[in-house]
């Protein structure tokens, strides 16, 4: 038999974190070492994510399209940092169709140079600028010790890539899909981010400059959950990609990616839940309100359907949980599953034409009157929004501690809390860090001139640094 | 320079679709062999049938998820139908994360193995079933000979997958399914099909039985669009999936699945397409109107604006071609990309508040006055989807041709058409036909007492035969 209780956060954060995932029928591990089979809800999550986030895509100009699944080896190996970053997780196809092949393909793990390999046919002029393609997708990086959603041989994700005139389109573009991500992030998902741009060390495997949107859980690990590249033109000019000017000139485009995964809803899960299980905001949840019927008859279901209607009407997304079920199993269910509000029906809330509203972000109830309840609904579940990005947001003001100096800085890391404070931007004081913490830079977030927190050489930048996933 | 015209359906049906596949800015060929790039104008439309189909798809009590890329080649070979009909066109992973594997993976070209082992695990009681599943995803079968859309080595599809307490349930699903892929053709596409069972010939690898719709295509082949399997227990009997049935004993499930992929967009182009290019039914063309503007001046792009978003607003979907181009220049490309109406706005038409509709379908112009020009459209875009519909069931009626004898027979398919007659249901006798005629059978669709109209042994099944993708 399987364990179905969930452990505390308190007694193992890691181990709260799989109990949820398996108790809340997100995900589970496949008979593939690393590759996760996203359950119906976890998925139905991802669809929501899906569509909320394509349509803020496609209003920066983007346009969806699909590229191969498999990329020739020559193409990963053009780029000489990309295939150095990029070369230990491939999975490679050597044998199709019952044959050896002449030259192996690897499945991708981001798609730059095939789809940088098809800018160089479909640019040509200046008037094909900007190109701005999207892909929603599968990437395989092998990975050998994996957690559900953070941490997979397999993902899904959207990947952006964008070609542009000239340098500071592109760099607005780095920009504009950072502010996308941290919006989403905090709009949406109810996730307060730190935006920066990543040290040397820990930017994209070719990328001039990595800016990143980094979640800071409460365990005191960072969670990157959306990131923007720029590319420069160094791509450009591996792959060929140019462009007829104004002036009748060619020249190299400019270059950008952006993208975020499934790895987001471990993000989703880290912060907003609890000891009960899942908390989902309202904006992604699948189901917003769980109508749970107390007792049998006809007369209640009918009433449960009735009302599920109106509110559906009403574009609230609900669900009915009619089964023959102790209330108190079917509350556990749902509050496990994170559904935000709960509404009890019964005999008495029939008679009365009143329901028991309950919050599953702090389990407060309430009677509501039968008339507007769909209105009443809406407010509860604005108000349980912003509370959850409230919350997250009073946490991280306790979370982020100004540090001045290393032995401040290791005491911190060693609460499983962040540091802000000032950096020399030397890797080599980066890498001692990391060595002896586990912590690394997260974020450069502004300039700094105080001494670095970690060495105490002249600083240079302000950054936020912590464990990560 | 590209060649940017297009072949007409007379000279070369086959140079005909290549043209209009390139020309309306569809898909085109990758550097991987037999792997495609569907390109943004042709992603919008799978996008419009993944709306409309998933919609329909969990209205019959489907859930999504998502089920792991690689599947070890054990899984594939567990029952021995299956491996036999996939093999030749297995993807095989040998290599991942720097190392050689110890078992070989092969890259998805159908999910049942993967699938079935998970619900061997998720299946405990009748309280769990039926079991629905369906998973959008990209699956691979290398291929020799790829045609963009209808044969290509990677493509996007939904597969669906059930679990079932008995076989009547089962075999009810089974049709459930091929009723909704027969309805999503007829009433989305515009595609009548024929509905009927596959003959052991060409059934599914490992399905007891293949039901199938089948478009008809005016150049004489038939082409699969929706394909809905019966397995009996046999998967269940191989991966274990049983369940505890209301008598406390355990029983294996039976199963079906089913499927839809990126091919059906190669149907569409070839059931309504005319040598000016592509014809979109008005349900899935991404823009169902060209609001296309005569002569320069802001005045006119200021109107074609306020246009756009009255229309936008009464749920069609519209675009603006406001390029300082010719008007002819602008009505040629989309013509080539087959938006059902185009919409003229001028100083004129400004003027007279009355603005030029031009059916795609038909060439048919008309005069719309400014007032009630949503309804207008709207009425519309009705009777071209209707018309579209009823073009290709009169073409059916002449395409289809009753067989009485093979000489007939091999008349019909000489004329690129399809014969529908009788058969007495051998392998060798289909085997002969196709041999000869390149004919199969494409579907039985009844019972039959009349001759054979192949080999004149006695007959059994009513059939349609004839060429196919």
């Amino acid at each position: 038999m399987e364990n179905n209780k969930i452990t505390s956060q308190e007694d193992s954060f890691a181990r709260w974190y799989q109990d949820v995932v398996r108790e809340a029928g997100l995900a589970e591990h496949s008979a593939v070492r690393g590759f996760m089979i996203i359950k119906p809800y976890g998925y139905a999550i991802w669809e929501r994510i899906q569509k909320l986030l394509d349509r803020r895509i496609k209003k920066t100009g983007a346009q969806n399209a699909y590229f191969p699944l498999l990329i020739p080896q020559s193409y990963i190996e053009k780029e000489k940092e990309h295939v150095a970053g990029f070369s230990p997780e491939l999975a490679v196809v050597t044998h199709a169709g019952g044959k050896k092949l002449d030259e192996p393909y690897v499945i991708r793990p981001t798609s730059e140079t095939m789809i940088d390999s098809v800018f160089a046919k479909w640019v040509k002029s200046y008037r094909d600028l900007p190109m701005i393609v999207n892909q929603w997708a599968n990437v395989v990086r092998w990975e050998m010790r994996t957690r559900l959603f953070l941490r997979s041989s397999e993902f899904l994700w959207q990947e952006g890539h964008t070609c542009h005139a000239t340098e500071k389109e592109a760099l607005q573009k780095t920009q504009e899909m950072l502010d996308l991500y941290k919006d989403f992030s905090e709009n949406i998902l109810a996730i307060p981010v730190i935006t920066g741009t990543k040290s040397d060390s820990e930017k994209f495997a070719g990328a001039l400059t990595t800016l990143t949107t980094e979640g800071l859980m409460p365990d005191g690990k960072a969670l990157q959950l959306g990131t923007s590249h720029m590319f420069g033109q160094k791509f450009a000019k591996e792959f060929g990609i140019q462009f007829l000017n104004r002036e009748g000139k060619q020249e190299y485009v400019w270059q950008t990616s952006w993208g975020t995964s499934t790895r987001v809803i471990g993000g989703i899960i880290m912060a907003h839940g609890d000891d009960k299980g899942l908390v989902l905001p309202p904006k992604i949840a699948p189901y917003q309100v769980v109508i749970v019927t107390i007792g049998p008859g006809d007369n209640i279901q009918q009433a449960a359907r009735r009302l599920s209607r109106e509110i559906k009407e009403n574009g609230i997304r609900s669900h009915i949980d009619d089964r023959d079920e102790r209330p108190g199993v079917k509350f556990y269910e749902w509050e496990k599953k994170g559904v935000p509000v709960r509404l009890e029906i019964g005999e008495r809330e029939i008679e009365e034409n009143q329901f028991i509203l309950t919050r599953r972000d702090t389990g407060e109830k309430k009677e509501a009157s039968a008339e507007n309840i769909s209105d009443t609904i809406k407010d509860l579940l604005n108000q349980i929004q912003s509370n959850l990005l409230e919350r997250q947001r009073q946490r991280l003001v306790k979370d982020v501690r100004d540090v001045l100096e290393y032995n401040d800085f290791q005491e911190a890391i060693k609460q499983n809390k962040f540091a802000r404070g000032s950096w020399c931007g030397s890797e080599g004081c980066e890498a001692k860090a990391k060595a002896e913490t586990k912590a690394t830079i997260r974020a450069i977030i502004g300039q700094s001139d105080e001494p670095c927190m970690l060495c105490g050489a002249p600083g240079k930048h302000q950054v936020i640094a912590g464990k990560s996933y």
